[in-house]
């Protein structure tokens, strides 16, 4: 059973989206509908969301390792992890039965639900999510267990993410707001249908399971040599296959995709990972 | 006459387009139809540049005011001011025939060249863009004396911006990035067509004149009772007439546009604005 709820924005401070729809639903309520569960509304990182900043020393939604949850580091959002911690969690002990962290993204990815595990739980939800809105993608990035990953959102004994785009940061776009509260709707619909019973029977659904990063061509000085192609971008989970243009070098060559097998390029061009030199990252078509 | 040309990317360090530019040509040196001109190549704003920020203490793109460049401030941004003043200008004396700095804005403002007066030389040069280029949009600024803004590009004899959009702040798209190189070019040619006095009889051409800004409603708390309506979103430059939709409000109602007259926004949603609560700015058509 789902009985206890945590929904959080400003997990990062300039994804406004989610900080948005915290603040309508801390001010008129969580709609009645979902009376029966009990739902908490949480921004996580004040101190970003005031200065309109991804995170203030460290990105908080990597923080929520078993190693970085033990350590003593004094970076805020460390700090701010622990106690977030403690108020949804503990990890591993939780008292919260499903976290719903929301962000958006600078990519092109429509409204997309993030999940952590294929079990049974994740893949009836997967399969409600594309029954009750279709054009929702589904990503599963299960290369590790859940405990090892840093999400926010593991802190819960289930935990997902809404991911919405493209919407630049510290920018509020209606269509990514209104795409983020129907996924919120959704995932809240979906907890009723699941503590009924009525989610085991669902069919099929295709999700994009998580592949590899894709970095930037970089000179030797560190430096780009060129930019995602404009046939590239905006193509978040388009199929892209062997031949097709990647790169546009600043020389005035391209750089074609060379995979075997079709991939399902997401996060193209997202701002946040610029620093990283992630151009963007693969994933594969998979049933669930 | 039109020899010395400093062309600026970097005045905000987060504004990749015109960074990319001028390194592409720093490195490969200016194309070599404009080998007329004496044309140098500079990003402003180094700090900011390698930090991904817009600017590390204030906005450089208003430090050129005449009573900013003679204080003594110590914001990293006044100092570089004072700095770049005496590289490119100094203002009001300056050995810099044109300065053409570049920026790019989350808003979807296309190609847009921005001048600062309709004197003959601006008109000139607004009729030839609009003749070689003519998806640009081109906006006059004319609120107040060139001298009175606090623009890097017055630091030159003469000086105008490229604006180009949407764009996330941080991340660089092709699209933007051609559109951006395209209006630089024929900004190079118009400084060739003028010197050789062929620019004088150009047919008229219609431009948006700058009215005023117009604030997001707010909420006695000081946060946003409504977002920019998605009918209103990336509709930049595009006629906005009494009774259109202007603002969503979180409660679900509509703000529709008062104005008697049809106006021209831009400037829709752009995030650097976002901190003062601008939601875009109006314009008026006027032919030069």
């Amino acid at each position: 059973m789902i009985q206890s709820v945590a929904i959080v924005g400003g997990t990062h401070g300039n994804e406004t989206s989610g900080i948005q729809l915290l603040r309508n639903w801390q001010k008129w309520g969580i709609p009645a509908q979902y009376g029966e569960l009990s739902v908490a509304c949480m921004l996580a990182n004040d101190a970003a969301i005031q200065a309109n900043v991804r995170f203030m020393d460290e990105d908080l939604n990597r923080q929520f390792t078993p190693a970085r949850l033990s350590n003593e580091s004094a970076a805020k959002e460390a700090v701010l992890a622990r106690q977030l911690n403690q108020q949804l969690g503990p990890k591993g002990q939780s008292k919260t039965d499903l976290v719903i962290d929301i962000h958006n993204t600078t990519s092109a990815m429509g409204a997309t639900l993030i999940i952590l595990s294929a079990d049974e739980f994740h893949v009836q939800m997967a399969r409600y999510v594309k029954q009750h809105m279709p054009e929702a993608n589904i990503l599963l990035e299960d290369e590790k267990p859940v405990s090892e990953h840093g999400y926010l959102c593991t802190t819960g004994k289930r935990g997902v993410m809404i991911e919405v785009g493209g919407q630049p940061q510290g920018v509020l776009k209606e269509e990514v707001y209104q795409l983020t509260e129907a996924l919120a709707h959704v995932l809240l619909g979906f907890c009723l249908a699941y503590n009924k019973g009525k989610t085991a029977t669902l069919p099929e659904c295709e999700v994009y399971r998580l592949g590899h990063e894709v970095s930037f061509p970089l000179e030797d000085n560190g430096q780009r040599s060129a930019m995602i192609h404009h046939k590239l971008q905006d193509a978040d989970f388009a199929p892209l296959l062997a031949g097709q243009p990647v790169f546009k070098c600043f020389d005035g060559s391209e750089i074609v995709w060379e995979g075997e097998s079709p991939t399902y390029p997401h996060f193209i061009n997202e701002a946040a990972y610029a620093r990283l030199h992630v151009a963007f990252a693969t994933a594969s078509l998979v049933t669930l």
